[in-house]
Order: C-alpha cells, then structure tokens, then sequence
C-alpha cells in the first residue's frame, strides 16, 4: 500500500501514533505501531498498536472491549509520526480515564482532571 | 521540580511530546525532550525541545518567530508521553502549514488539507 510507504519507521521499526477523538478532539494516548500494526490497521479501520513492554501486537479493546475504531488517518511533515482520529468505546486508559492524559499541571503539582469512568 | 520527577525519560533520555492548540485542539506536532529542554519550557512557558537530527536544544520559533507558548501542560498515564496544549504563533510546520499533520488519508492517498500560511 502506497500510503505506508511513506511511514518513516525509527530502527526499532516503530512510528509514534497519536489517538486523538474525533467527536471532541481529545488527545486520547500515545503509542506506537509497526509496519504489520499499521496495515493491520488500516485494513481493519480498528486501531492495532506494538506493545514495547510486553513485544507484542496489541489489538486495543481486546481484552478490555474498548476498541478504538478509524475515523481519520493523519501522516506528519517527516512522515515519523502518526494522527488517528478514533471513536472510542469505553475508555482510553487502562487506569478507567477517557484519556490517558488524565493528569494536568496544577501549580506543582499533578492534578487528576476527570473522574474514572470504569473501575 | 517534582513534576518532571514523574516523566519518564527513555534510553535516549527523551520524553514525546504532543503540542496541541490551545484555541482549536488541533494536534500540531508532535517532539521530543530531555530533562534540560523540559525544564526550561516549564521555566520559561515557551515550548524548548530536542532536535533528534541535530542532537541539539531546539527553541521552538528561534529562528522563525513562531514560538510556542504553554497553556496547558498534561502527562500521560505511564508518564512517557507529555502534552501541552499551546498558543501558537503563524504556523508549526516548517513546511509552512498550521500543523504539521497537514496531509489526511483520502482513499489510498495523502491528500492536503488545507492552505500554507506562509511560504
């Protein structure tokens, strides 16, 4: 596929991918595909990540059921890092937060800015 | 600063970084950090980054004048990925375009999507 030919993969063969959501524009996490992820990806219209922890595929949703599904598909200027706008079911973060960026710099300190919306 | 006491820096000693418009919530870039450029972005309120390619700070506008000032500044779950949401001065992008994801997924090519703002 043309498109991913002009994905610029690191020498881990990994690309940043922003999860942004395309109803409200929240940043939803960051994460990372590989070139198999990233076509998974786009040929599923779900989002299909690489775990460097755990080295391995990582379908999101697949054990937590919050998948996030393709909306918009976005390439940067150097072509190193990738937007997706997704609908998401669920929520985002593993700790029960819509967005992973749940915490925000109030004075000095991190303030948690929403409430969970899942155990 | 016990804030950057909870970022996570990587093997490189860098950290992503996501910059968001503060007025429209558009994604505009996404870069890195060490712990040195970090601090003085939250020092200063102007986003400082690392140059991958030039191994070196990187002040955001220095040589364009389009700074980027903080607004917002947001850490993820994990504590790898940071997020400000910034005012942005003319465009992101030294292509010349508002954001540097100014290039969308339209059928199986990379579409433009809107017009520069400066040459």
């Amino acid at each position: 596929m043309s498109l991913v030919d002009s994905v610029k993969f690191d020498d881990r063969g990994l690309v940043s991918v922003i999860a942004q959501d395309s109803k409200t524009d929240r940043v939803l996490m960051l994460a990372y595909m590989n070139r198999e992820t990233l076509l998974e990806t786009l040929d599923t219209g779900r989002m299909v990540y690489w775990s460097r922890s755990r080295k391995k595929r990582w379908l999101k949703g697949e054990t937590s059921g919050h998948f996030q599904t393709v909306k918009d598909f976005y390439i940067d200027c150097d072509g190193d890092a990738l937007l997706f706008k997704v609908d998401q079911i669920g929520g985002a973060c593993h700790e029960g937060y819509y967005s992973c960026f749940f915490r925000k710099r109030n004075n000095n300190e991190w303030q948690i800015t929403e409430n969970k919306i899942q155990d």
